[in-house]
């Protein structure tokens, strides 16, 4: 069996959201510590993972299951959820269905066929990083919106004393400039100087689901995927993009 | 002569909004008494029928008049209207035309040009229900986005303890079950249980004005039309639509 | 060199949102009194025009210099100008680019290519006009928004007790009457009876930047080009535009 109950179906919703634009479907691996996901995206460019330890969960029992679920239909039914709206996700093995179910005055179930699909072999794997930036997520994602007007890639700078987005068009460029004071600035931990190349979209399908008061934590290294970390609703989620080789 | 004036602009707005998704042109019969008009929908599956009562009125000055009017044109002025515009509406019998003027700082009015149509003969015809339905409109309102989800028709049911709203798609289904004493639902009256499927996008838009607060009466049986009622503005508004024959 | 710094970016993208939708590119001149610039559109249907003292920016230094820019690129920068970001722009000679500089927590910088286009030669003629109104500038663009329902022009008069703003359709019309006394209305000083036809979508985008608040002149004649003038944020705005000849 499998029953989780979250306070926010809005807070969730961003989860879904964000996993959504990179992937088509998703196999939830569920046992008695929580859920865990990850996947390539299509193209296989970007590696999704999250992990909702059962703490995230008002309620939750679960024995061990792999829920396999159909990312556009969830998105479409997580998108109905109303400010108040708590969550409830149960699977009913019976139907071979996954429900998910809006409580507020009334109840609103949605049923979701279940995908015959297994867990994802790739993990995140374990890399140790010369710098890590913590950064506000706003700040992050509006600077990535920044660099969209003129280029379809983005170069990321890191120093000892600023973190630096920077975009290239034909004729016009951009660059958002990071001092280590700034007050979007969390932390910033440099040990060797990096410059690295990405494409923008999955940047920033990557954060679609960060609003203000969310952190980022940006892994940067030369010639290494980047790293991104966040959580929403107690969910962590984490991102591996390779990086871009220049023309 | 036929000239009278409302409060609130924005709320008629509502009123018009909602005929004119379902109507094409509209005869509205005026009196001494108020304003009436009725008709069946182009496709003929769903019946329109409001009632102004000259009290929802501030002034209200009427001969007896057929003023047929187009609908598209209707609905394009009344959406220009803002929150506190004063609403005239006045007929010039030698231009021909139905004045709609909009009252604040400065006078703003649109002329319509007059339909050479009649008075519909077809009435909301006096049936008998077994059930009745008080529910709050923006519930009922959400509850058919649900549905829109999965399928283009939904299946009503009703029994003494819970009103349910049901779609099922190929794949995914969806349910919105309102319990009796549900905060959304004001009074249910079952004398017979009922199950019944509707079309989708008319029931949509047959509630497309309703806003928070406002409340629905849903008569509803076997094997017969659904009748909708509520009130805007001091309109009450009067849908009938034909059930859907399950395949 | 050129650099000028002011306190709302967000306030000056409403000049460049107007003036963009007016014109493909302009030339500012600059020097150490200002920036001015003007331009016929593509179509030479009307004539664009725009001053910048150096008082309406809160740090300004320049030498003389024709500063060409796309304004499409402009556009989408200042696009980008968040509630309080600070808008710097400033002359990078050695690069050929036009810095454009949001100031907030962080600073994102934009560099547009500079265009090799010189300064217009037509500027604002002055013509005597015998007719000046003075008016709340939302309820001029209400009432253009009105008029564009039904028609793709609009009819001006003026006469000593009122300005009305008139619009014909095939089938319906559409009048906006701002008496003398209108509290929309500033000031209206009528020496001759004008009435005088222009294109509807001209006058739109010519008042697009205007904002509950701001004040529009306008000079109307008999068979005169229409002169508007308003200012946002310092800057002053004087827009001619041709009248139609009524078929």
């Amino acid at each position: 069996m499998f029953r989780g109950v979250m306070e926010s179906a809005k807070e969730f919703k961003k989860v879904v959201d964000t996993i959504s634009t990179l992937l088509d479907e998703i196999c939830f691996e569920v046992d008695e510590e929580g859920i865990k996901a990850s996947a390539m995206d299509p193209s296989h460019v970007a590696l999704v993972s999250l992990e909702i330890p059962r703490l995230a969960f008002e309620e939750y029992e679960a024995d061990s299951h792999d829920i396999g679920i159909d990312l556009e239909a969830f998105k479409k039914v997580m998108n109905r959820a109303k400010a108040k709206d708590r969550l409830i996700l149960e699977l009913d093995e019976e139907k071979n269905k996954l429900n998910v179910i809006f409580e507020n005055t009334g109840k609103r179930k949605f049923s979701l066929a279940l995908l015959d699909i297994s867990a994802s072999s790739v993990k995140v794997p374990e890399i140790e990083y010369p710098n890590v930036i913590m950064i506000k997520g706003d700040a992050f994602k509006e600077a990535l919106k920044d660099a969209d007007l003129f280029s379809d890639y983005v170069i990321l700078k890191a120093d000892e004393d600023k973190f630096v987005i920077h975009a290239k068009g034909d004729l016009n460029e951009n660059e958002a400039i990071f001092e280590k004071d700034s007050s979007a600035i969390i932390s910033l931990e440099v040990k060797e100087e990096a410059k690295s190349a990405f494409n923008l979209d999955y940047l920033m399908d990557m954060v679609k689901g960060v609003s203000s008061g969310d952190i980022i934590k940006i892994y940067l290294g030369n010639d290494m995927p980047l790293k991104l970390e966040y959580s929403i609703a107690g969910v962590n989620l984490t991102f591996l993009l390779a990086p871009r080789i220049e023309g």
